[in-house]
């Protein structure tokens, strides 16, 4: 099956009105009483997970009730496929938990938000830590509180035989990518004649083409640590949540845990895991593979959990991935952003990690160690820093090492994948890999309107994919090899045309320079690809195509692209490249207030003025709504085609994997 | 083959530095010899074909030569497979065409523009009319000129087979419709719960999903006539143009000609022919199935081709479609815009046809006849306005019998489309169909930047398909048709978030408007498809699911979407539905100078002001770079995965039906 279409009109669901405003008291729950996995909750065969109940009083505001606590003799039983309820503790063998109280308060909306009058909630907990349904089928989940209210949830249990189809998964993220920025990406690295492109994406040659929806589970848009954890457990989640639903109480680290894909894999098959980003390495899209946390923020906590998995609570027991390459150093030389304050680099070592902070160690290192490769502090150096304008590599501090030098031999992400698989091979030639490496900077410079910084980005995770099939291909592990390709959210970017920059730049008003735009046949061809102007005119010579490039070979030719996204802060576009680095488009220049953002003038200063879109709290642009592309080959491919949720990607891959367990495991 | 990638190092191809300007001296010919079709075209086998040539002499600008006159001696020769060239009058058994000469100007960049200082060519022709390749493979047609200038297109006839596997086809164009918009459609018109749509569209439905590339031959953003040209013919061609690549002369009509899907499949079986949108018809997506023309304007010529197909040259005998419905009666009643100021109703009727003014008659019109339904002047009526906001019908003049009255009994797209196959099945259901049904105004109204009307015809076009496959089913034809959704360009669309529309009405400043847009987890849940509110809280019943209806059933509510597209005119945003008609963001305040257009401050008075990126001249948006999605269904389904150029379109629906003739046949 496809994709779940619960019949609804047969569900017992309690929806409020509350539920569809955009400030919510709590994500999926928006009765007074809350189940975590709420309804609608698909799962895999032996996935472990955490269940949280939690009653709510509501002491003010539009959902106020008479009395001052919370029931705290509520009952939960679970009922499997038309049987009847068992209390929870019975059901999964577990001594009952003890009650937790709380209070929290919310917003209800805007005009509460600028009156400053929240609105309380008293709250009666308990959690089931590491619980798991090993039979196929469905569950009703039954919350019972204040004297006959009910609230349930219908569960699934996915019908996934545990039968073995890829011995490794590869699954690269390009991080906001969409649809849209694979076609500007394209134009720009790629040779059209007559309409006929000379070269394609390697992305463009996969067999199988899906697309997949990204919203989170309570809201339609969606930040990179919640659909990280859709992809990689098959749970949506809210906002900021890896790899746990989002409860009320105070402590990020206390909310229920779904199993990810990493964890299965390591203790199913004991098999290599892999997890490379050009981000800092503590960013939600590596985080959500071992971290379990409602904050995403919690760095220093994600770092750890790389290593030595969850502490806190009964769960999985994690052993550390075989790789891990990104950016990030700040949460690894001992300082106050590393976990407890300790030096993650040693930890790492300690628990036998070969240790490497730059490219030309990385090129030398080991197959046969687990490493830890730290590039810089914060997000990694972008391609088109790396290649093209190095001299923005030149910035104090970066230096991974936590000196005050600058990072400077830095890898890319097709270097650090082509080792992770080296390693991953090496060591686990047996029992298979799975792999996840994300070009974190397509969403990061989307963010900053730095398109042409986005593209590159784009265009570097698809040359890294080519030279990972190429490997594959040569290791003799390709055709044992599921390779998905997909992003976790979009930006509304597109492009419309082209701009004549010389004629920009020659106008005086803005008015005037919008006239230097192109569209329909205005656009005319691309010129990032440039001819060989030393061949003569008519010559044969004077093509030069990207075949085996791939990437543009002029960065600032007088017509670029006429590009944008469809809502931004007050910036300023003249259309062409940022030559000493990411672009700055909005800044705080009234310097005592935080959230009241202008337009930065020293950003594209021949071009005009564009207001913003977006609250004036915004210094860059936001994540959109759209379905994005799941690109598939290898075992499996055919079960990709499509259009599906963003959490069917998970139970795919783990399909195709092997992961259910349909008896039960030791806890 | 997926994707031709023609091995460009080894091809003779001359490119001159003119090729990446914006401006262009003519499109795909960037020497000073054109050969159309251009190098990299390809053919099925047996496709009817002209060849226009001209040889180019600057007599200013850049490219000067110091000849007065162009070469009128040029020879022209036609080689397949490496085999020695032929003239192309004895290769294709014609007699030498007749020298032309004409001479035309065009612009160089802005600036030459701005000073009015064009550039003047002259140039010697010949023309070539309806001649076919019938062998598949590869063929070089090379022009000399000029003592030695060779300029040579390699041209490639597919591998096709003339074997018909599909019965019937269906083509759905979603005018301007992108991925982004189905998966705001969705959000709006389809319950979502806990993460998981209770109900799809039919399009997320299709099992298979490709991607195809829109971009014209000579620029890389498309109109909807050189798109349509390539989905029909197999040919990419230049905006404006309709089934005709483009030449320099003055004539319109008197470009080179490809045949389309619609003439090869009344040639070939006698198939029947249906053309259905809620464009006024003469509008270019149904134009270029029989118009052959590089201007698309030419409206009353076009509905002419309807009934008459070509008459100046030689070319296919086409009689017309059995099904011809939608808007443009401007064209239909005798006055200045119809062909020859002629009654083309009464055209229509004397050669058989039942004419139809409206829906009721739509309903009762028999399925026997070959019909002609023109329901308006102009576009017809939104599905928003027919169903919602009724009152914005009753405009005087838009009845289609060209009277003083209003169109207020106007079908829909399913309307329109089901009795089309109806008429279809009926006429031919031994020799089957193919029907081109487009829901135009998507693309329409995305132009106007109005949002909802825009997504809601695309939501018609869903619900068209829902019924289309429904229908097919009852009558035992679904297993042989071919259906195939897909756009011909996209808008640079997308959704960032929520707005809380009574906030921001209540502010007093655009800066603090724009606060009231909610981004991430404050986008929260869709308003559009309501809670019954009647019902009480907590209760079973008050949630209505839209299952089966599929549109929103709140247009108005608190919480609407913050939505955009990439660029745009001038222009306000209070994020609210146009209750009064479609939404006119621009106007030429000025009222002297057409190309000078401002922010209409009557169109959303409670919002704020957007400064336009677009060129002043422009009054609305335009058309974006991305790649489109193709959903397909049915016999061939397999071949349409992945990514592709829109030209593959045509070749994938002409091979499954069988459309190849590789033996002569007579001229």
């Amino acid at each position: 099956m496809k994709f779940t279409l619960a019949s609804c009109v047969a569900c017992t669901v309690l929806v409020s009105q509350v539920a569809a405003q955009t400030f919510q008291r709590l994500g999926t729950c928006p009765t007074l009483g809350c189940i975590f996995p709420p309804d609608q909750a698909d799962f895999l065969p032996g996935q472990w997970f955490d269940i949280r109940l939690e009653v709510h009083a509501p002491q003010n505001g539009s959902e106020r009730v008479s009395y001052a606590q919370p029931d705290g003799n509520f009952t939960f039983t679970i009922a499997r496929d038309g049987q009847r309820g068992v209390p929870a503790a019975q059901f999964f063998n577990l001594s009952e938990p003890a009650l937790q109280t709380w209070n929290f308060t919310w917003y209800e909306d805007l005009f509460a938000q600028a009156a400053r009058t929240p609105s309380l909630v008293r709250v009666a907990s308990k959690a089931y830590r590491k619980v798991a349904l090993y039979t196929p089928g469905h569950y009703i989940a039954t919350l019972s509180y204040q004297n006959g209210s009910v609230t349930q949830a219908n569960w699934t249990v996915r019908d996934i035989a545990p039968r073995r189809r890829a011995k490794n998964t590869i699954l690269f993220v390009g991080d906001g990518m969409t649809t849209n920025m694979i076609t500007a990406a394209r134009l720009i690295a790629h040779q059209n004649l007559n309409g006929k492109y000379q070269s394609l994406m390697a992305m463009d040659q996969f067999p199988v083409l899906g697309h997949q929806m990204t919203h989170s589970i309570d809201s339609f848009i969606t930040d990179s640590a919640n659909s990280a954890t859709a992809l990689y457990t098959g749970h949506k989640s809210t906002v900021n949540a890896l790899s746990v639903y989002a409860d009320s109480s105070r402590d990020p680290s206390d909310d229920p845990k779904v199993e990810t894909i990493a964890e299965l894999f390591q203790e199913i098959y004991r098999g290599g895991v892999g997890i490379v980003s050009t981000a800092f390495i503590a960013d939600a899209t590596p985080a959500a593979l071992t971290a379990h946390t409602r904050d995403r923020s919690q760095y220093g906590q994600v770092v750890d959990s790389f290593l030595k998995g969850i502490y806190n609570y009964t769960w999985v027991n994690w052993t550390g991935p075989d790789v891990l390459f990104g950016g990030g150093a700040e949460q690894f030389y001992p300082n106050s952003r590393s976990f407890q304050g300790k030096n993650y680099y040693t930890e790492f070592a300690n628990a036998g990690y070969n240790v490497i902070l730059n490219n030309t160690a990385l090129q030398s290192a080991s197959n046969n160690s687990r490493t830890l490769g730290i590039f810089s502090v914060n997000n990694m150096a972008k391609w088109l820093d790396r290649n093209i304008y190095p001299a923005n590599l030149n910035i104090s501090s970066t230096a991974p090492d936590g000196s005050r030098g600058a990072a400077t031999d830095q890898p890319g992400l097709k270097e650090m994948t082509l080792k992770a698989l080296q390693i991953l091979h090496t060591r686990h030639s047996q029992d298979g890999f799975f792999l996840m490496s994300e070009a974190a900077s397509i969403d990061k410079q989307m963010h900053l309107l730095d398109y042409d910084r986005a593209l590159t980005e784009l265009l570097e995770l698809d040359d890294t994919i080519k030279a990972t099939i190429a490997y594959l291909e040569s290791i003799g592990e390709l055709n044992n090899t599921q390779i998905v390709v997909t992003a976790d959210h979009g930006h509304g970017f597109d492009v419309m045309g082209s701009v004549d920059t010389r004629f920009l730049a020659a106008q005086t008003t803005d008015r005037a320079k919008r006239n230097a735009v192109g569209t329909y046949q205005n656009s005319g061809l691309s010129q990032y690809v440039r001819p060989n102007t030393s061949a003569p005119v008519g010559s044969d010579q004077n093509v030069v195509y990207s075949q085996g490039v791939n990437f543009p070979n002029n960065f600032d030719p007088r017509y670029t692209l006429f590009q944008g996204v469809a809502a931004f802060p007050d910036h300023r576009e003249n259309y062409t490249v940022h030559k000493r680095g990411p672009r700055v488009p909005a800044l705080n220049v009234t310097g005592f207030d935080s959230d009241d953002f202008y337009v930065n003038y020293v950003d594209a200063v021949t071009g005009f003025v564009i207001n913003g879109t977006l609250p004036v709290s915004a210094d860059q642009g936001v994540h959109s709504l759209t379905d994005v592309p799941v690109f598939t080959m290898g075992p499996c491919q055919a079960d990709f085609g499509g259009v599906y949720n963003s959490i069917d990607v998970f139970y795919k891959m783990a399909a195709c994997l092997g992961l259910s367990r349909t008896t039960p495991v030791p806890r």
